[in-house]
């Protein structure tokens, strides 16, 4: 049987516009029935994850990718972030920017939700859970369409969910999934204009491109980082050295990893072999522009760079190292490789930390800091939605507050324009 | 000889890095430069302002084209709102949201520029310096594609824009025009994604969809306002009266002038009466419900509303008249009909008030004012670049401030992710 987008868009829409207007605590209560209906449908929920993960393992899917859709174990941690959820503060109904004009007009703007979201996203199923009740926490209904390696998963999780809806007594169509693994139907929800206010895709470049190329609703791509640390001859290396570790090695798989480092010419004789004797410990295996792999000599976990390497997000144990002269060719060498997520400079020069913050436009730049801080828990948002890399609405982590937009308040004494 | 638009989008960036960090003192002199160079070269471009208006006139554009691409008298207003420019405040590198995290992060967000922005528009020529200064003066640099009949209008402002930038010491490229007619160019515009980071379309319903349509960067949809002031029966009903028709009258032609107004039943055998008697006098033509037209009886300015009538932004003497029994119904012929730009309530009832500011979720929501100060200069903005129905980014009248986007700082000691 065939699903109707159409349809699907206008019942979103008609819940959205319920959703809108609920308390506070009627969605704080049903982010609490959420978890507890995980809770009582555990045994429910892991044997639809089993299936999926039984015949993911069938396809010959890599342990890596089985182990993104396995819920085992997990499920404690997803209920927690329920909960958590619950008692963040709500950014809907917040009026700020009040003034009155010198006709007598009273302005104001009040935060609201952004209406309808389509998120698209791959493998791991507690996206499924994540989105659905920061979605609901702001006010907006959610379009869902998970991955098909993931549906039994997903189509359980969505059927809980529904269920403490409503339990709380809120819209079931506050939360629909797209149940069909026919990829068609993304590029429908990419069209839906009408009823979708915003497309949130998680996962690779591919996906975000897709994206890109077919919404004709406004996207928020993001969460592909070619992360840059540039350490000038004033910092302190065996900080550095430190610092560097953790940005690559702490969580090599993710967006904000650490993908290339910079080395200031005047220091490189000393801190290349350093960095590269720390990392090699840890596996990483390097990729050394010319001037670093003179300086390292031989070496089994060096390789030289090619150029293609300087544009690619390893999301592994792999650093690309370059020696350059000055602080201006690092920045020219992050202009033209980073994608403007996590960039940084390790350094205790004020002039040149300053010239950095001011050249550097990614939407994190780090002053003596890991790249790994580009987070939405970490930076203090308690929640994230996704990391954006576009310029617009939102840049970098997004929490509950990048979930809503704001509607302008006049209010006159019948007030006319002259 | 064809243009290369890739060439223009990269010159377009080049130009946009060096800009980022230039003071608001040499920006401001620039823009002086502009006006005093537009002063300096009118002859020249009035000249070339009245080669278009001679071709328009011999392919049969109608007056009002004709009046619209005239810039004959107009240039001293042109001047005067660049000097306004100039001196308006600066958002650029404007720092907020300052956070020092427990683990001794600091945090910041600071006000950086879009980058580029390419601008697709219609007819008028003064929106060429308009949005040359506005981008300026944000940090921003423009490609600018105008209408086919003013191509010679639009080259004569640019070049004298570009000399101001010169004499600035500038790059040349913070300004650029996209000077063939050829429409393939808006195309390649829209798909120009390595280099333009917003799309704004200045123009009709036709433009906004094939920018929404074909457009791979973000674009800020708008400018198409069908309004909505609905009068219940606590209103005061003469005040009432004059305040639609400010909206309706005092500018029809814009997208913030009144297109339906909608009438409690309870008031409606006095109200739409005095309505149609007030607006008539102005030349105001009615398209009236069942309910309207049998209360006003026969009359030579009043047709029957066709389905087709409640989704047509007028832009002319032309005023939609519905009786409604209630609130909600008001509510839901608004929620189906308007675009999201600007409605209102008349109304002295609190709980009314508060329940239509929850319930409408327009750009601007009005209580007891004309829909025409939907505007950035009327709402205290200091300048308009466009107006946004879409939700991200920013909603109703976008001033400098939604010229510009965040970047995220974060300021550590040797900071490690544990």
């Amino acid at each position: 049987m065939s699903l109707n987008l159409q349809e699907i868009g206008l019942r979103a829409r008609a819940a959205a516009r319920t959703l809108a207007s609920v308390e506070t605590q009627v969605k704080n209560a049903a982010l609490l029935a959420m978890a507890e209906a995980i809770d009582a449908h555990q045994d429910a929920i892991l044997a639809a994850n089993a299936a999926d993960i039984a015949d993911a393992r069938a396809q010959g899917l890599t342990p890596a990718m089985i182990d993104r859709l396995d819920l085992h174990g997990r499920l404690s941690g997803i209920t927690a972030d329920l909960r958590r959820v619950a008692e963040l503060p709500d950014p809907v109904g917040r009026e700020t920017d009040f003034r009155t004009l010198s006709n007598g007009l009273q302005i104001r703007k009040r935060r609201v939700p952004v209406g309808v979201l389509g998120v698209i996203y791959e493998s791991r199923p507690n996206v499924t859970v994540d989105v659905a009740s920061l979605a609901l926490k702001t006010g907006n209904a959610v379009i869902l369409r998970g991955g098909s390696e993931t549906l039994r998963s997903n189509s359980a999780l969505v059927e809980v969910i529904r269920g403490a809806l409503a339990e709380a007594g809120l819209p079931l169509d506050c939360v629909q999934f797209i149940d069909d693994p026919d990829r068609r139907y993304v590029t429908e929800l990419l069209r839906l204009s009408d009823y979708v206010d915003m497309i949130i895709p998680r996962g690779g470049n591919k996906l975000h491109t897709l994206c890109r190329e077919q919404s004709t609703i406004p996207v928020i791509t993001g969460g592909i980082g070619i992360c840059h640390l540039y350490v000038d001859e004033t910092a302190d290396l065996p900080a550095a050295v430190k610092v560097i570790q953790n940005a690559k090695v702490q969580r090599p798989t993710v967006c904000n990893a650490l993908d290339t480092v910079l080395v200031q010419e005047s220091i490189a004789a000393e801190f290349v072999p350093a960095v590269v004797r720390r990392l090699a410990e840890d596996g990483v295996e390097f990729r050394a522009d010319e001037r670093a792999a003179a300086i390292l000599g031989p070496h089994e976990q060096v390789k030289p760079a090619g150029d293609e390497d300087w544009d690619t997000e390893w999301l592994s144990l792999i650093l690309g190292i370059r020696v350059v002269p000055d602080l201006d060719t690092a920045i020219a060498h992050i202009q033209a490789h980073s994608t403007a997520h996590s960039d940084g400079i390790l350094s205790t020069d004020p002039k040149a930390v300053a010239h950095f913050l001011n050249e550097v436009d990614s939407a994190v730049v780090y002053v003596n800091a890991s790249t790994r801080f580009t987070d939405g828990g970490q930076l203090g948002l308690g929640a994230e939605i996704a990391i954006s890399t576009q310029k617009l609405h939102a840049r970098g982590p997004m929490g509950l507050e990048e979930l809503t937009t704001y509607k302008w308040i006049v209010i006159g004494d019948n007030h006319t324009r002259p």
